[in-house]
């Protein structure tokens, strides 16, 4: 195996990015079943929307011109020749002197360019009104496409979709939508002290915690999970079990082998079973300097070896595969809280860190209170809101000192 | 029916939870579906993480007092009784001049009290070894109990369980959680101009979009959804779709209605299917001052009328239902964005005004655009991150001043 030299966080970035650069399909989705995943297409609207002049308020409609100078205390008289249905074409064409009432949502007639509220209006005997407010063109009403124009770009491609977009969606006839297939996933978590989470753990053993927490990780950012395997540290159990799931996977994610030597047979491993290879081994980011990353042109599987530690296995799978796939795909990250450190931090230079923190509501802002642990405990997790990047050029953070932290 | 004066939000909100205040029901949910779901009761652990004093690097496991004086030019010689390995006890009981060789996450014998780094040892003739460095007692080790403690609280009733609660869950133990049963909606969308998302609309009809929208909302927050219908505005059909759907609801949401005769015909109606009633008809908020709140004791079922728009509809959803639900399990609300606003916005003294911004990143904090567009326009919300509430006892916002945004 080639020597590599340690990565820094933006170069393994980049390079991760560059092999995974083809691994986008794309799938027809039901419209309900959309919420949270990401458009694979621009979505073009195919019609206006609205597709009639539509009545912001109950009232009615008027030529705007003829309400000119009306007032509380001088109405205008206007004739009634249409009481418009909600969900029935307008049939009338106003004249000077008209007028129609049109409900919320109710196609506003020809010739009418404004609707005044009822609240404005008196009736007399059913056939006409009194006018006590005066509109001005366009008043209270939707124009053709005020919403959404046809031809025109409805939804861009990498647009998360929400529940409004869900909603405009189908304000425009989709029942079905073009996302992005979500990328396939292999966990793998190796080490004999592990046991499974139903076990009692003798001494010197521990339930693995791995499978559940990166899967629960990789689902939540819109990964697929192939499968789980909880294994003994075993060269040929490993290889058979990688290779397997690189069949069907395009990320095999094998974390564990803590030791430096049982690391180094990982990456070896990894190595040999994939075709350009390895390509990182070792990443200047703490917690998580044991990362390797490896590609196989073949299967087109992306290997990723993750450190043992929970902590650690997480934050680099957020830091780099979650990071990748966002950009394959054109999504923007998720936004950041920004908030002032409480109190000063180092941190190693020539390495970039990965702080946990916890976020303190003053009602003007937020503060960033470290949460600090010795490596791998789950509690500094647990009780952190978020982490927070400090750069590998800088020696830690200044009370006070503004950071950007990311929610997790 | 009786008169009922236009609540405020924080009437409204209140009247809502003290309705609710017993919906609560627990389930047992398997570990890896669990993710984003609620504790329903605080666990406590039944074990110390770890349960053994781990190592936390690869290295020699000594007594502290041994290496006292140790350093670069002066190595301390200590002789090496066990070579320990992951996943089982460690056999040996440390005397002074002893050291064990033991892996990250091994076990470390009696008698040590802290673990020499590799990197600062020497080996000579597997042995014994040479120790450059002197460390002080607890130095690389991880206590018993020390990440979680037997009969501590591991998680408090009320966490939302993210990735890293799955795992600090699966050390412990744990593959079932009791968590909330999602509160089971049923969502009807009212009004005769509506027809379904597959057909197109005749003038003066639009698609439904109700369903999809508040559907969406309601399962990204957590919601069970029962059934969604589409109906025409007509009574009996209503009143007939609602009472079925409160024998399998605990909410039903009735959208539309919106002109101001049929949105009397709804609370109405909604008043005579339940008892003690409507208690809130008109809240003071901007957009969705039409809604309508009410309960049935009998069947406990909370009557929820929305604003027709899609709009105001999820807003109100959004305030009211999420709000309630939140504070009924103890679930805290999603962290807000801090944001200056860009522009002076004018709002209603007397109502809550519910304003959608876009953030922009100014990589110092962000600015938040007020969106701006005529009720009912789902661009207003497409093209939002986020929502400010402009309190009802304030004329609106200044240029620049702070404010709490939701994202959306």
């Amino acid at each position: 195996m080639k020597l590599l030299q340690t990565e820094t966080l933006q170069s393994a970035r980049e390079k991760l990015l560059e092999v995974m650069k083809d691994m986008r399909e794309i799938e027809a989705v039901g419209l309900i079943n959309a919420e949270g995943r990401v458009l694979a297409q621009d979505i073009i609207s195919s019609c206006d929307i609205p597709h009639f002049r539509r009545s912001t308020v109950d009232g009615y409609a008027v030529i705007s011109k003829d309400t000119q100078g009306a007032s509380e205390s001088i109405p205008v008289f206007l004739k009634i020749v249409e009481e418009v249905n909600i969900g029935f074409e307008a049939k009338s064409s106003l004249k000077n002197g008209q007028c129609a009432y049109v409900p919320t949502g109710g196609m506003v007639p020809e010739g009418a360019d404004a609707v005044v509220m009822v609240e404005y209006c008196e009736t007399f005997d059913q056939t006409g009104i009194a006018v006590y407010d005066s509109v001005s063109m366009g008043r209270n009403l939707m124009n053709i496409g005020e919403d959404i124009k046809i031809g025109g770009v409805l939804l861009k491609k990498g647009t998360k979709l929400r529940p409004q977009e869900i909603g405009a969606l189908a304000s425009a006839g989709y029942s079905k939508v073009p996302v992005y297939k979500p990328l396939k996933l292999t966990i793998i978590s190796t080490g004999d002290e592990l046991v499974p989470t139903d076990k009692l753990p003798g001494l010197g053993q521990v339930r693995d915690i791995n499978t559940y927490a990166l899967e629960s990780l990789a689902k939540k950012r819109g990964f697929e999970i192939i499968s789980t395997y909880v294994l003994k540290d075993e060269e040929e159990l490993l290889k058979s079990a990688v290779s397997e799931a690189m069949k069907k996977s395009d990320i095999v994610a094998v974390s564990g082998g803590s030791s430096q030597g049982k690391k180094d047979m990982t990456a070896r491993m990894l190595d040999e079973l994939s075709h350009p290879g390895v390509f990182a081994h070792g990443i200047s980011i703490k917690p998580g300097k044991p990362t390797i990353l490896g590609f196989d042109e073949k299967s087109r599987t992306v290997l990723l070896g993750l450190p043992g530690h929970p902590v650690a296995a997480m934050l680099v799978f957020e830091l780099l595969m979650v990071w990748a796939k966002n950009r394959l795909i054109g999504q923007t990250d998720e936004k950041c809280i920004y908030a002032n450190m409480k109190t000063n931090v180092g941190s190693a230079a020539g390495k970039t860190t990965c702080l946990s923190v916890r976020l303190v509501d003053k009602e003007d802002g937020y503060i960033a209170e470290p949460v600090f642990g010795k490596s791998g405990v789950m509690s500094t997790l647990t009780t952190a809101d978020g982490y927070t990047l400090i750069d590998m050029n800088k020696e830690g953070l200044q009370k006070d000192e503004l950071v950007k932290v990311w929610l997790f």
